[in-house]
């Protein structure tokens, strides 16, 4: 086979690849992310890029007409011939400063931190002892290891000292180099204490632990104290996975392909990896101090980090390997810290509750209170968790990409140039947007979706249905070759060259994901013979939350209809309940129990969730007295 | 650096080196096994070799007179410093063929093998569990190791079943191949239940497991099949460790040498797989479907064998590293056999009480008897243990290299050639001889040279210093430049061309050996408090056993002088404890008691042990009541 030079602009980085390579594949051997929702397939036009020189093949795949207006392909249809010149346009790539982290205010973030702890012991998963020792005699010849367990039981209250091989072979030195002063860093968990390190000397620093929450699409690291409990730093990044498709699904797919279950492994552990690496840079930490991480993340992320494969999850009756995971040691993941140091893995409850959910759960100590709770994480699929200390069921829906911005015309994930809020004028139908980050409009994300739908049925743009009044005189309402579609910002004010609009069929796809979740939620009532006005407190987890409107997730029934102090938003409870886990021994034993205490309720598996679904399928709903507020407070625009 | 080829011949084998290298070290590199028992310093005269062709540069290094005429050169002396051809002759060559091992009537072994578990209940450390799994559905969907782990449970009443990832990584699959028909293997020690494999269907084969004793000269492996008990296979080796020198504290020199500790790591493990993959092959058993090691040997053997560095062994006050070893995964140690078998160590006492003991005094079950015992193991160092149920002391000697042929002009192993009997006419002073192998004899193996100076001894022909009565008129008796020497065999009858003698420093080497021995055992009575008629039994193990004659041995003062029906030969007792711990959960856990349970009697703290040593320099004693047999056989004869 031939080889050809492909060298990328503007990054000026060039590789030899073999002919027919796509340059989606080989900008990522380059590390170059681009972005791609539809996993390689052709249908997300994300992974725009321009050929500037050379040979090469195109094949189809899904193009707009501005892109061959400008000349870019796709990245995925665009098989290299020859020797190339590609440049990548900012737009198609993941960046990673465009990763939403909830530390922009760090300081208020270590002080709500100590919540965190509250109802549990201060007793990280890891920690290191100074101990001075015996020097051996001809008599008192016990052998080194003896010596460190006895020293270590008498300091310590542990029996039972384990230690692996790597210690062991570096055991004679580390003790005689400083003349038997030694520091033993310990892991306790599981009932055992395992001796995991060995420093010569009276180290000063108590060690440091990971928090690591893997989502589908970031990956969120932070840097714990074990001495103090403190969050050091933290930082995300898009989860490199993403070049072998956006979603869950399309990854379980290409893990079946060959090799693609070690290409997906690495690809995790390269983004971990990736922000180790900075992490502890920036702040001045070796690897080998780092001695524990505890990850979060849904099941299939958690298979894909152990290198197990994923297809029985993706298949009904939906069985993944395991739910309870065991720890592995970070030179066998090869993640960059103390090669002797665990990585631990939430469980999970089933194939679509995983270990995130478990870890929220826990870090929103819903097992702890009598207060009913409904536990609510929304993203491509929802997940949702009912109960209190007495009983807790879980189940998933899926609410498909809609809330992220997939399947939506202009729809984008929540960064800069994303519409999060509109208003419209009720008379002229005029819109005015806010944008993250005050750019002009690129698109619209979940939370601006939301408010388009709450705020275009408000002012009777749309009916029930979703369906576009027709008669609505305004030049944003107009007929294209693809439907009806509203004008939220024209071509000159947007940030893309072309009006920015939502069409009657993005409005579609976002009923049947609101009502999806919404179906999800009742069939968990239902199941308990439980009534929405008895959940006391309703949790929204995860990124999406951060710029979730309330009110409008009402207005268009998507959550449930209580009173709005009732709401609590959490953030990314995942990488709370790691840090939870990864401070508490006690914590980390409990999240080992929920995984077996909650129940999972399978949605697919009866016909009540159909039925909601169905219901739920309406803005708001078909049965209005579940959403009493809206009756009362909007009474004269209700569309009947 | 230029770099040569250099060919071996008869194997005509070739190989490309730096300039420089040694020819012992090209030999080794290219897998020809070179005899050497100094380690390469010139000074023990074995690894000769012939430059057939080609430019070398030579050191000094001891060459005999003999080797000179024949124009050969060390190996470790002759450095290659072009294109050259070497010639190796069969007689620096260590060959697989000449370990003796027991199994030479393989089914007497067998039967006696039978003796080995009684008292313990057999219960292997491994075993296959066949299983029929429910299918999981929509509504039963427990996780593949959920499920598979409640079956187990219920079959087995194993509780906590543990599961690394390596298996977890292939359960999806081998659950699903034979339609939930599954043979789970489990391992079960120190309390602790591991699913080690899962195959797919219902496995006919029960598994098999290995017994492996690492010797500083030999290795032996048994192939055991663990449903039955019985012993499928044996064969044993040199150690590949012989290459970096023949005794232990050669090799613990080399392994403070660069990349020598993981030199010696990878000759000994090339040791074992080359048995395990003969014995595999031979027997038709996949190394798959074997699930377990059980190790024995001296702690310096042990802990090259895991990579620990033996330098404080060597060092006063002579500490290991560890004397309870983990337990560690095939796969880490490079082991042929399923990559997912635990290879367990037996624990040692002490630096030079190791594994190998603890492992014979399991095997001959002295913690579970009254009867007082004594066992001893004689090589280069003697290790020696005493007592019963109630109590267990144990102590090393350095006996010394005598006894296994070394410091002897003509010493050499118990192997083809080798005299092991002498007969001296009391009137003629004439010799005849016993040979092993009835070869024509090339040297004097250990039990040859007790038996030789037993002799020597009963017919006047040496004084209780062991010096030679210089009057008695026999031409075996000579003076030669290197002082007196008596000619066990002329030129012409022997296999080498040349008189084969023993001398008077030869004689005196042995003495020291005896010696020691002796003394060690007398030291460990007086620690107790004991007299040597208290022992009730006296078990000699090891290979030197095999040919070591209990009358020659009392004679000259290495054994002591009590009656002859006390003595039991177990031969290699490392092996049968090995074997015994693979058969026996409760002996696997007894041995890990054993390590601590007995006593280690440091020899060289205290005086007792010197004093002791010079009163046994003699033939047999300074004190001749200790000896009171041979005051009544051979009053007549004995030499004041």
């Amino acid at each position: 086979m031939s080889k050809h030079l492909v060298k990328f602009l503007p990054d000026d980085i060039s590789l030899t690849v073999e002919t027919g390579t796509n340059v989606l594949r080989a900008a990522s051997i380059a590390g170059i992310e681009i972005k791609s929702v539809c996993g390689g397939k052709g249908s997300c036009g994300r992974c725009a890029i321009k050929v500037q020189q050379g040979q090469v093949r195109l094949e189809g795949g899904n193009r707009s007409k501005k892109m061959k207006e400008q000349g870019l392909n796709l990245a995925c249809q665009t098989f290299i011939e020859g020797d190339v010149v590609i440049e990548v346009p900012k737009d198609s790539r993941l960046e990673e400063h465009q990763v939403v982290l909830e530390n922009e205010n760090h300081k208020v973030l270590a002080e709500s931190e100590l919540d965190l702890l509250s109802g549990y012991e201060f007793k990280p998963l890891c920690r290191k002892v100074q101990l001075t020792l015996e020097p051996p005699t001809l008599t008192e010849n016990a052998s080194d290891l003896t010596r460190l367990q006895a020293e270590l039981r008498q300091k310590t209250a542990c029996k039972e000292l384990m230690v692996e091989l790597p210690v062991l072979q570096q055991l004679a030195e580390a003790l005689r180099q400083e003349d038997w002063k030694v520091t033993a860093t310990l892991a306790c968990m599981n009932g055992i204490t395992e001796i995991v390190q060995v420093e010569p000397g009276h180290v000063q620093n108590d060690g440091y632990g990971l928090a690591v929450d893997i989502g589908t699409t970031t990956v969120v690291v932070y840097v714990v104290d074990l001495a103090t409990g403190d969050l050091v730093d933290s930082r995300g990044t898009y989860n490199k996975q993403a070049r072998y498709g956006d979603d869950v699904i399309s990854r379980m797919i290409h893990a079946g392909e060959k090799n693609g279950l070690d290409d997906l492994r690495k690809a995790v552990i390269g983004s971990i990896n990736e922000l180790i690496d900075k992490l502890l840079e920036k702040n001045n930490i070796s690897p080998d101090d780092v001695h524990v991480a505890v990850t979060a993340g849904n099941t299939t992320m958690a298979h894909l980090l152990l290198g197990l494969p994923p297809k029985y999850i993706r298949l009904e009756p939906y069985i993944p390997t395991a739910t309870e995971l065991p720890p592995v040691k970070a030179r066998l993941l090869g993640i960059n810290i103390n090669p002797e140091a665990w990585v631990l893995s939430f469980p999970a409850v089933a194939s679509y509750v995983g270990g995130d959910i478990v870890a929220g759960v826990l870090a929103a100590k819903m097992a702890k209170v009598e207060m009913m709770t409904l536990f609510i994480d929304i993203g491509t699929n929802g997940e949702i968790v009912l109960g209190n200390n007495e009983f807790l069921i879980s189940c998933a829906c899926s609410a498909g990409p809609a809330f992220e911005g997939g399947g939506i015309t202009f729809g984008m994930r929540a960064m800069g140039g994303a519409i999060e809020r509109v208003s419209i004028d009720p008379e002229t139908f005029d819109v005015s947007l806010m944008i993250i980050g005050n750019e002009k409009p690129i698109g619209i994300c979940g939370s601006g979706l939301i408010d388009c739908m709450a705020k275009l049925h408000r002012v009777g743009l749309i009916d029930r249905t979703g369906q576009f009044f027709r008669d609505k005189d305004t030049p944003r309402l107009r007929k294209s070759e693809d439907g009806w579609e509203y004008v939220l910002a024209w071509a000159e004010e947007s940030g893309v060259d072309k009006d920015v609009v939502i069409t009657e069929a993005d409005i579609k796809n976002l009923l049947r994901s609101k009502g999806a979740v919404f179906a999800g939620i009742q069939s968990l009532l239902k199941s308990m013979q439980l009534d929405v006005n008895m959940i006391e407190k309703i949790i929204i987890a995860g990124g999406f939350g951060n710029y979730l409107n309330v009110d409008d997730a009402v207005q268009i029934g998507l959550l449930p209809d209580v009173d709005r102090d009732r709401y609590e938003f959490m953030g990314n409870t995942s990488v709370k309940g790691a840090k939870l886990a990864l401070l508490s021994q006690d914590a980390y034993k409990e999240c080992k129990e929920l995984g077996h205490l909650m129940t999972y309720l399978e949605l697919s598996a009866g016909t009540t969730f159909m039925d909601e679904f169905v219901s739920a399928t309406f803005i708001p709903h078909t049965d209005l007295t579940l959403f009493p507020s809206l009756n009362k407070d909007e009474q004269g625009k209700e569309v009947k």
